[in-house]
């Protein structure tokens, strides 16, 4: 089974499947709030109005995954963004591809990264690490079919670090 | 002055001013990636659409605030909802009110609670309390002025615990 590299998680890396969501990520930084308070601001935009859509708030509990682990599949969603953000400093893998034929990429993302699939993007449901974790996540609400799902011509193993 | 108590910050009591972020406040709960997490389905929803408008996350970085306070204002964001969610299990207080005329009320949002304005609420800037915080903000990006501020008839005071 191919092994999938497991990549650390950085703009530059992940720009072409979405953002990083981190304060150094932003758009623009300034003090709000009398000075109390600085503002990093428009790390991720939240693209979720196709139709009759909206922008949406969830919390997601997710148990912890176990490595090795196989990639069969991906899923998208062609309506909206989708964001995901660890409410605790938790670990978790990322997996995107341009395409199901197109060979995928891994990502760890640590510290506290969260991460905003554009509008479309190929990726692989949540992978969380170490331990149940709490994901604030941000997608869309609305009619239309917004999840395509496709099998891989072959699987791709994670290996454990 | 007149003291402002400080109540704790439940979904009824804060329904006239926006939603409570939380697991609990879900509309729907399900299952999902076969099994291995839990959606806490449509906590809040973003309501960020008006004119050219969109949603943004941004993060801000909040210095704590000592008790007692003086409320001397209050501002809102008549395009759009802003949502704050904080990245630890920090404390603050939630100040809203019906009118710049009206009695404002206090919240304390405590173990990771957090809150969504509806669009036009009336509100006091971020209060951390106990610690420098980071939080998730859910807000609008786009053209129009989003902000109004009103100073208040006479002020209020947040006393210590």
């Amino acid at each position: 089974m191919t092994i999938l590299p497991i990549e650390p998680l950085t703009r530059a890396a992940f720009a072409p499947f979405g953002d990083v969501i981190e304060a150094a990520a932003a758009r623009g930084d300034y003090p709000i709030n009398d000075g109390t308070a600085q503002r990093h601001h428009d790390i991720a935009r939240i693209d979720c109005n196709a139709g009759d859509g909206h922008g949406l708030i969830s919390i997601v509990h997710a148990q912890p995954r176990e490595l090795p682990f196989a990639i069969v599949m991906l899923e998208r969603h062609p309506l909206g963004s989708q964001a995901f953000v660890p409410l605790s400093p938790a670990r978790y893998i990322v997996v995107v591809a341009e395409s199901p034929e197109a060979a995928p990429r891994a990502f760890l993302a640590s510290g506290g990264q969260g991460i905003n699939y554009h509008r479309g993007t190929w990726h692989h449901p949540l992978l969380a690490l170490d331990a149940a974790a709490d994901f604030l996540v941000i997608d869309r609400g609305g009619d239309g079919g917004n999840c395509d799902e496709a099998t891989l011509p072959h699987p791709y193993r994670l290996l454990r670090e």
